[in-house]
């Protein structure tokens, strides 16, 4: 049922005054631009139990919910552009820090705190709160646990997943799961929060999490790299994960097209290479006392030199050089946006299908003109941004996105690969989870929906379609 | 529906010869004697196919299913004393590696496989499979993910669950889950892989699983350390992470108690101390290229000696002598069961919690008399082993020990603790279970067993009774 003017008045008449609103175009909005939302009302809950009321309130009446966090999501589950007009409920006014527990490694935080903001709390008590993506001054916690977030830092610490040990959550039938544990370790049945997380607000509503902190590195040593291609890039992993075992924090890989692009769009970062090589990979460690981090990186360059695994390379002398490296490969998903992709994608692959996937997928692109490619991203996760680009001169509308994605995305699955890698399914690839997904595993998914959600009220046509 | 003579000869017709026998008494076995099992007949299929068309069978005539790995899960989850005849399905015959990629620290095992097989498997290609617990000789990988077995590597590198990137499994319906994914990060809809992990066979049978290597670390260095208590053990704990971020593999808690039990019990344990501490730590670091091991234990140890942390420590000097410490830890549950538990606990804590809960409960079980307390376990992960035996002389007969368990239950549940931290729920927890756990979680619990398992017929009376 609609979200109407009506049902928007019974349900003020449950809500403290000023908790709902009429949609403003910030809530309607994904970043790209593919879709506009729509919604009968906005509802800004401050308490968890304010939520349960509402939730409580839409099942009766039917009424579908969109779940709001920072709105940073890139698959459009964030915005429902068609069907009954929803009720989008916003966790922006739920940013409490509930309490942190710098001995445990522990902090619990309310679903609407801000990624940077959970990053400050633990820096404050000596602790370093690992996840790590482009959008972290803007996305909430609840929305990078409903996607499983990803980012740079996962290679050593996890997918978002691995840092929650917890959560509080609204379910569809306005019950509230109380599973916000300081524990590493509980086996009392079965794992609702990892079914929870990740399912892009389909089965419940996070309100809190309980997040694992860790002790930060003593010294972190930078460099970036210069291999001759990703088959080559993973050897320097392998190398480096055999010298400093669980201490490789990051491992991106970086194209030369990425470089160039840069060049074009974003002249103002300072490159370290004169001339952009083809391929070249930054790398992070994070190391103990006792181990000098320049020395560290400069003894593991020594050792790939002399392997032939890399013919240059930047070490990094100082922090403020080390930042300079990580703003190359930060800036680059800006430099795409500026460009304009003809078609992106969020992949990822067994690591030894990388090399082959790349070589096979740059070959067939080729029927499809003069595509510029850049790929770039989490190496060490086998995660790939392989994006297209129009050749210069030319329009991305001259080009056929579609076809060009589900040529991607058929080669990443049959080399076991999968085509939603760190940002979820969303409205975007609700077609492509039909297309690739295993049938039993599908047929789960649905009556788990069903089960726990007989109406299908929260977030309508987001993941199952 | 009993698993009955006609049952077995229509089974028996669907499957190849020899695939079905009548039980033997070690198939009805659980390691503490608690219960005996029952069946109708054990089936050992050689194939996923078999086992899916065993399944269907059963789910044709509503027989239940008791899946069966190692059989040395401590909670009754692998025997069925009561009710219908079951079947008992026996992974014993799926030991088969069905592939191992070194270079992507990847290894794919039938769910047979022995865990020791496993962590065998790994280090012939050079790398560790970090979970180890005591029973891993017959403990196998099935058994070990469906109760997300713990043990003493889960500091540093999680529970099973965190070492399973995917898994193959027979649904209740017979149908096969295809979950064999190689993949680090894959965000295309909800994760059943967490679900089926951790739900002790009743949501399914695992066949097989996609494993997490990790690059074993350059060296490894052992002590044992005598502290006054436990909370100097946790601030010892928080010193080493500070230097040590994440290279802390194993921090174990020992009480004099257990010292004194191996005394008594198998004095030819060699033991470091000459006078039983009242409570010491084991500790492992495991550490990258470019650090002495026993010289980084050496400068923790003198860092904790001058913050007055540690009393008394002994730092391995070989690899005998590591392995005979860590003898004198992994002793301790065979000396416990030499003396007779009158109640065992398999209990977690929030880190800050720990101190006050050993403190209260040594308190309050003064009330039951003269009790012997052995408290021991992973500290690092706030998981004890709270177990309380007879005074010198008396039986564990002459103690209400299920009140013992009761209080001992009741003060971890104030605090934010789990009753089974690392054993699972199994049969012998399905009260606790109803006893401590949110019922919003409950009602979740119970709905998803009705979705995917509507006959009943998976594990019946396990974790939900």
């Amino acid at each position: 049922m609609d979200c109407s003017p009506a049902f928007v008045e019974t349900l003020a008449g449950l809500l403290p005054p000023g908790t709902l609103r009429a949609p403003e175009p910030r809530d309607l909005e994904e970043p790209r631009g593919r879709w506009t939302g729509q919604a009968g009302a906005v509802a800004l809950p401050r308490s968890t139990d304010e939520v349960a009321a509402i939730v409580r309130a839409c099942a009766a009446a039917r009424v579908g919910i969109v779940p709001l966090g920072g709105g940073t999501g890139l698959v459009g589950g964030q915005v429902m552009p068609e069907g009954p007009l929803p009720l989008v409920v916003s966790l922006e006014r739920m940013v409490a820090c509930r309490g942190v527990w710098p001995e445990e490694n522990v902090l619990v935080v309310e679903a609407g705190m801000v990624l940077a903001e959970v990053q400050a709390q633990s820096e404050r008590v000596g602790r370093l709160f690992p996840l790590s993506l482009a959008s972290e001054g803007s996305a909430r916690i609840g929305g990078c646990l409903s996607t499983n977030a990803g980012g740079t830092g996962v290679l050593r610490y996890g997918n978002a997943r691995d840092l929650c040990l917890g959560i509080e959550a609204v379910l569809p039938d306005g019950s509230v799961l109380h599973g916000l544990k300081r524990l590493r370790k509980d086996n009392t049945g079965y794992d609702l929060r990892h079914l929870l997380i990740g399912a892009e607000g389909t089965l419940g509503i996070l309100t809190a999490a309980s997040l694992k902190m860790v002790a930060p590195p003593s010294g972190v040593a930078v460099a970036m790299l210069v291999v001759e291609s990703p088959a080559v890039a993973l050897d320097l992993l392998a190398l480096a994960q055999g010298r400093f075992a669980g201490l490789v924090s990051a491992f991106e890989l970086i194209a030369g097209q990425g470089l160039r692009f840069l060049t074009e769009t974003m002249p103002e970062v300072r490159q370290p290479f004169a001339v952009a090589p083809d391929w070249s990979v930054l790398v992070e460690l994070g190391l103990p006392a006792g181990l000098d981090p320049e020395g560290a990186m400069a003894s593991l360059l020594d050792e790939a030199m002399e392997a032939g695994l890399v013919s240059d390379g930047v070490v990094a002398a100082s922090g403020a050089q080390a930042q300079a490296l990580w703003q190359v490969r930060e800036s680059i998903p800006l430099a795409n946006r500026k460009i304009g992709a003809v078609s992106s994608h969020d992949v990822s692959l067994p690591l030894s299908e990388v090399a082959g996937f790349i070589a096979e997928a740059d070959r067939e692109l080729a029927a499809f003109g003069d595509l510029r490619v850049n790929c770039f991203g989490h190496l060490g996760d086998g995660n790939l941004h392989y994006n297209a680009f129009p050749a210069v001169g030319r329009g991305r509308e001259e080009y056929d996105g579609k076809a060009v994605q589900r040529l991607v995305h058929d080669l990443v699955h049959a080399r076991g690969g999968s085509v939603s890698a760190e940002h979820g399914v969303g409205r975007l690839k609700v077609g492509d989870l039909t297309r690739y997904g295993d049938p039993a595993r599908l047929a789960a998914m649905r009556a788990i929906k069903t089960a726990l959600d007989p109406l299908g009220i929260m977030n309508p046509g987001a993941v199952l379609g």
